[in-house]
């Protein structure tokens, strides 16, 4: 079991990553600081999975946890599953020294974390991620919320946890897609700072899709220590921290145009990397010996979902909203080589929109 | 108009207090690091009453401010108020760069405010509160939040504003048992904290209750001062903020066990307070001079709402219920004389519950 501590701001708190976390949850979370039992707030289908080992090991630690079950999916993340988890709080007496454990992917994370962040004015709250993608992206950085009918993670806070354990184990029953839409944000977190990491993707990727342990193991702790630095520098998101929407500007533009029903999160993003290279390569900013080796590990991982039959126009006008907020110009984030990213709000409209429309015609394939 | 800077941790706000505050909000504002237009949170009373001036100053510093109005009252700081306030915000394209102006008494902060806290995770808010128990009690120190069925203020969160902004002739508009239902709260302060402004109060009680220009921005300069003091040193309540419970524990439980109906806030705090009093001199720990000066002052304000009728048994179960919260033992704050309160919760419960049994049967007279 291998221990990161994440420092933000004045506060700091413990990650735990290894094949062992969830037996030894119980242990580990007595020496953070917690004595009481806490409220669980997971899914049927974690609950079943993974149900067993985690309760045993917290109700040595502390006697019978209460336990909320929500909806698995993320069309649960919204104001009704808030209001209810907060009755359930309620009803298992929680008070202010009480504490949550949000057991499972970024889903429960998310809106486990932003009930525990209103409940009382504020409740600690640990993390055990039970997918690779909360594990090195969601459960890290404060980011908690939910969905609301005009959009993704709208309502929310930033609330950091007081302990994030990962078990690598958990992962041997994730579907292969979910390992692989984990695996395209390790590789964007690599690729804004980390060569030494790519490289060892370049190299493992078979392994750690094939839950390999030590590769796991390292893959999850190297990620999640980028990101807990990024987040440590710029908790806010006032700028350092964007970097980590590498892919996501028209990653997130491919998820809108098929309305969030084609791609993984991780997918679409893996896509936008592959276009944000391409519109660094054509503005002669991204080394092309670096985008390459970008581009061969993504189509290395999985065979993406094609983009056959995306709209162009709902693409396009996906971009124009996201340009909105930012007042006036779209914002990507552009690589110039492995580990030096760059922030750009200067890209042509029309070489934008020329790029993108070809990308799309050619499924994707650059140059 | 006087200017308190509030600092809390790393932030620091200022807070205009002044009969000019709304004429001058676009003014003081845009020196305080503001340039778009905001968006007004406001109800229509407040609104009718001082709407005018606050948006023709807040016009000509930063254009047509976009507004929402919600119901006036406190039955309407529930969920769905805070998703209309929501949608309005969507509506009205707030981005993370926006800010909101909440512009009425302690429902508008409180409701705003979270609003603010939880709008794409957390945008700018400014206090504009138009009641004297705002403008001394609940706009400072950020507490924010929305009613629940299973209580008040059960959701919610601590967010700071960037400016508090307290015009003192708006309270001109206040019915008179909103006055005082706000003096017992800077009586409360006082108590805990400051003879000079007790002193102040015995002295000048009618001057502030008919609205003397400079006995009521002294007193709000002065609460407020306390207050943000207090909070400064304990923003999340964790010990010393719990002295600004002084006369809530009895004052709560008045309130429950009248189903919320038969007092303002301030009134049962105010007998509260004098309860409090009450036990803390049945215990020999309380300084009798200072016990009746304040509990004199107290019924200088006006006529309190009487306890007659008042069940026993209520005001008895609501206080186990607050008992519940604090694991074991009813906590109240006593105090040994002014500007010396005290947190105990060792008072031995039948002492507790017989000073109860005949306060109220007095009618809340003590000894």
């Amino acid at each position: 079991l291998k221990t990161l501590v994440v420092q933000i701001r004045d506060n700091a708190y413990p990650l735990f990553v290894g094949d062992r976390a969830l037996p030894e949850a119980g242990v580990l979370l007595s020496s953070t600081g917690f004595s009481s039992a806490p409220i669980v707030i997971t899914n049927e289908t974690v609950m079943r999975i993974h149900g067993r080992a985690l309760f045993r090991s917290l109700r040595e630690g502390f006697g019978t946890p209460s336990r909320i079950i929500i909806g698995d999916g993320e069309r649960f993340k919204n104001r009704a599953t808030l209001s209810r988890i907060h009755d359930g709080m309620f009803e298992a007496r929680a008070d202010r020294h009480s504490w949550v454990v949000a057991f499972g992917g970024g889903v429960v994370g998310d809106i486990a974390g932003f009930a525990a962040a209103t409940y009382m004015r504020g409740i600690r709250f640990v993390n055990v991620p039970t997918t690779l993608l909360a594990q090195v992206d969601s459960a890290i950085g404060g980011k908690v919320g939910i969905n609301v009918p005009q959009g993704k993670n709208l309502v929310g806070a930033f609330h950091q946890p007081q302990a994030v354990l990962s078990d690598t184990t958990v992962l041997r029953s994730l579907p292969q897609r979910e390992m692989a839409a984990g695996l395209y944000e390790v590789i964007k977190c690599a690729a804004i700072r980390s060569e030494p990491l790519l490289a060892f993707l370049e190299n493992s990727v078979t392994g750690v899709l094939e839950h390999e342990p030590c590769a796991l193991e390292h893959v999850v702790l190297e990620t999640a220590r980028i990101k807990s630095l990024i987040v440590a520098a710029d908790e806010r998101e006032k700028d350092i921290r964007m970097l980590l929407n590498f892919g996501h500007t028209i990653g997130h533009a491919l998820e809108a145009a098929t309305s969030y029903r084609r791609f993984k999160h991780g997918e679409a993003v893996a896509w936008g990397m592959v276009a944000a290279l391409g519109v660094g390569a054509e503005a002669g900013l991204s080394e092309p010996d670096h985008c390459s080796r970008i581009v061969d590990l993504i189509h290395r991982v999985e065979r993406l979902p094609s983009l056959n039959g995306i709209s162009f126009d709902r693409v396009w006008s996906a971009l124009q909203r996201d340009k909105k907020a930012y007042s006036g110009a779209v914002r990507m984030v552009l690589l110039r080589s492995i580990g030096e990213p760059e922030i750009r709000s200067d890209i042509e409209p029309s070489c934008l929109r020329r790029f993108v429309r070809r990308f799309l015609a050619n499924g994707g394939r650059l140059g």
